[in-house]
């Protein structure tokens, strides 16, 4: 096992030749590491089963995700767009001269990333920070998360393989076991590291951009930290469909026993016969759900403690018939009134698991001002009829205060890998609400723009040149274009 | 006067009107803001050589950039690609469901303003901070630079006025004319603040940056805190050109008395007969330049200060025939050994002024090492012929890991105002190299993406709508267009 320093200086070395391969030979790389994550085939959904408790069909499924999200990112490269090309071309009459001058996107340097608990392929070793990364030509270093060590290795051997037929420079992926905590901090501060990524707990990631920012040179975290994704429950919609989107989030609450930052953790409502028949619905379907084993003995524990804590908050009211136990995860419904909820902060931390609160509002403004309290989520939705959004049309502007991601009748469950998907948010959902951990745009966390003054043509990058070798999309004298320049 | 908390107060109702005001009208606000500059006429040019000793020739070009850069910002409006849309479109037949989901730019909220001492007009109260952040939907607080709070007020002035003759929200814009260092700590640390633009000395700028990431909520933080501007000199660029290199650079040394963050502060070359006949001519240009007086006193000390240490430093020759006063800048071209330079970072500081320091290698090795010990630049410049590139192709690749802009036989100073342009760069350059403070993408420092979710259609902002009713740019499905969707 190499030391801390020697994997930065190894990774710091791989930055000078990754940093110029050319698109098409990483994604090359990506599209080999995708293979040969599948070829690990039934090795290793088995053992990320043994390791988090999390269904074969649930495995599967992620296993998908993370070989699509690999793929889209080689697509990418092959379509050349995300270097953000742009040109000005010279206008010697001007006074003072207008010089040539051209831009495009540079990869920031050595990566370290620290995967998630709940998704020991998507958000861990080869998912979105590491491939987005790797994709634009950062070298990556993932710190294994210790609820699945023996996954993440089984995954950091398909990308080195990966790495050595395609022909990567040596230590371009990198793979540290350690499971103590200053191994983490020691990677974040060593000198070589030019950015972070980090899924996980608010406590973790907050202590991950602490000692980033002290560093001597400050880097970028973008750490994402959960969210309690609160949704707002508008009467006319309940009046008409209480009943269907009571039994929808009891599906979306209790799905992957609620192990999602995506997990609808609070629901707001104004008081009405129709938000008791949603409440006494929801309890109804959430008590059809059978309890089930969490990720990990830590979460569970965890998920214990937050859920007896938070049931013993005065005024709350438990609507389910489990009873917390400490071997399974169980789901559980509370109410509270908004003045109650209002006046105790314990009540707005997010209970990782299947748990929500219903908080019950005396008024449409106190609704707006339960709603803004929870500031800073990576998703909001409200439910609401047409009649709904023409009587309220102020909770439209309100809405974008609170998220990155606004739904109108849904659940927040379900992540889509898609350009326009921003999975991040104001702080404390994340630690920069102007990037997303998923999708194509994922990879402007690691990205600088460079330009490039009075070069000569044949010096230039491809992406930069006259002839537009790449044929990309690019912005030429302020205009976007696949043409050529002159 | 209004108390701090009264202007954050204020600041964040204004938010919540000017988030949703449209490109248009804010394109409007920012031509008026242009057009009362102008209408200030004389009056702001005399006051502002009053208070930074900037000659009027020079003001008058620095107030046409400032205009140029609000109308750049209104023309960008108008287009409304800035917003960066993406639509994709629902699949109802994937498994599961892919849902329809859009995405569009959002302001962060109010931001607060530091201006520089350098640029009266250009990066102050109306600058390229505070018109990026108008034109995106953020208010503005602007913390007065003490060098110039005449100038600053009537810019103010001239900025709240075309505020109410455009009909903007109340307190869109706010100056604070306190000069305490307390006052900007209070506004950096406000809960309503979202962002912070810094231009000035690095101790200034880190400690916005460490009050904004000690906050609960942190905040991200611009600062541009200047930079030496490293320039390497090649051994057949200088045997050919030596003297009319060393006439444009000692022009760019002493331009504005060396008061830009662009001016070259360091120059690299390998000890030759070329180097030194460059070296010869750079001093006996830089001799014939007057000294005149520099911005303000605590400039003008400073400079004294730093200059005279930086000559005491072992092992430093002074080419110039000035002798250090306190009482106007004064050209000074110094010498050193590299080893020298390498084992005393004093050497490496900035000295702001129209100083700079030639590095004399033994070897092109030396010369990456010294180039290399000074990362972290606003710009780097490589002057060299068509022989010298062949010869070191290496060190194209190497001058990315310098700087946020790099010259090929050029001169840093002059930052053209254009898509293409960064002015930023690694640590020390700035806070955050992923970000420019000048030219349109500017703007990205005061965004956030957010994902509209299973939004109806009539409910959805004007950019996001199926018929493209703004005529903008749009991914669709992961392709560019200007076409209506569906």
């Amino acid at each position: 096992m190499s030391s801390i320093s020697e994997i930065t200086q190894n990774a710091a070395i791989a930055f000078e030749q990754y940093s110029i391969t050319t698109p098409l030979q990483r994604a090359l790389f990506l599209e080999t590491i995708a293979n040969n994550i599948e070829a690990l085939g039934d090795t290793l959904l088995e053992q990320a089963n043994k390791e988090t408790n999390l269904p074969l069909a649930r495995l599967t499924g992620e296993r998908g995700r993370t070989c699509f999200q690999l793929r889209m990112f080689a697509t990418m490269l092959k379509e050349g767009n995300y270097v953000e090309a742009s040109i000005d071309t010279a206008i010697p009459t001007k006074t003072p001269p207008k010089p040539d001058i051209r831009l495009m996107m540079h990869p920031l340097g050595p990566v370290v990333v620290f995967g998630a608990s709940n998704f020991p392929f998507a958000y861990s070793t080869a998912g979105g920070d590491t491939a987005s990364a790797l994709a634009v030509g950062c070298p990556v270093i993932v710190k294994a998360h210790p609820g699945h060590l023996a996954t993440s290795t089984l995954v950091a051997t398909a990308i080195q393989e990966a790495a050595a037929t395609t022909h990567m420079p040596a230590h371009v992926f990198q793979h540290v076991t350690a499971t103590d905590f200053e191994t983490g901090k020691s990677l974040v501060q060593a000198d070589e590291i030019a950015a972070v990524g980090f899924t996980g707990s608010r406590t973790g990631g907050r202590a991950l951009l602490d000692y980033a920012s002290s560093r001597k040179n400050p880097i970028p975290v973008f750490s994402e930290m959960g969210s309690v994704n609160p949704v707002v429950l508008l009467e006319d919609a309940l009046v008409n469909n209480a009943t269907s989107i009571a039994k929808n989030y009891s599906v979306s609450i209790t799905l992957g026993m609620g192990q999602f930052c995506t997990n609808p953790g609070i629901l707001i409502g104004v008081k009405s016969e129709a938000l008791t028949n949603f409440k006494n619905t929801l309890a109804a379907e959430m008590n059809l759900i059978a309890p089930s084993p969490m990720l990990h003995e830590g979460i569970q524990a965890t998920y214990f403690k937050n859920s007896t804590h938070a049931l013993a908050q005065k005024g709350i009211t438990c609507l389910t018939a489990n009873t917390p136990t400490s071997d399974s995860g169980f789901p559980v419904l509370t109410s509270v009134d908004a003045s109650t909820f209002l006046s105790n902060p314990n009540l707005a931390e997010e209970v990782f698991g299947p748990y929500s609160i219903l908080i019950e509002c005396s008024s449409m403004e106190q609704l707006k001002q339960v709603w803004k309290s929870v500031q800073g989520q990576i998703s909001t939705t409200i439910m609401g009829s047409d009649q709904d959004f023409a009587s309220h049309p102020e909770l439209l502007n309100l809405s974008l205060s609170i998220a990155g991601r606004i739904l109108i009748n849904g659940v927040p469950t379900g992540v889509e890998v898609c350009d326009s998907m921003v999975h991040g948010g104001p702080y404390p959902a994340t630690t920069d609400s102007r990037f997303t951990a998923v999708g194509v745009n994922a990879v402007k966390r690691w990205l600088r723009p460079i330009s490039f003054q009075n070069w000569p043509m044949h010096l230039l990058p491809l992406a930069l040149q006259n002839n537009n070798p790449l044929n990309i999309w690019r912005k030429v004298d302020g205009k976007l274009t696949q043409d050529q320049v002159g």
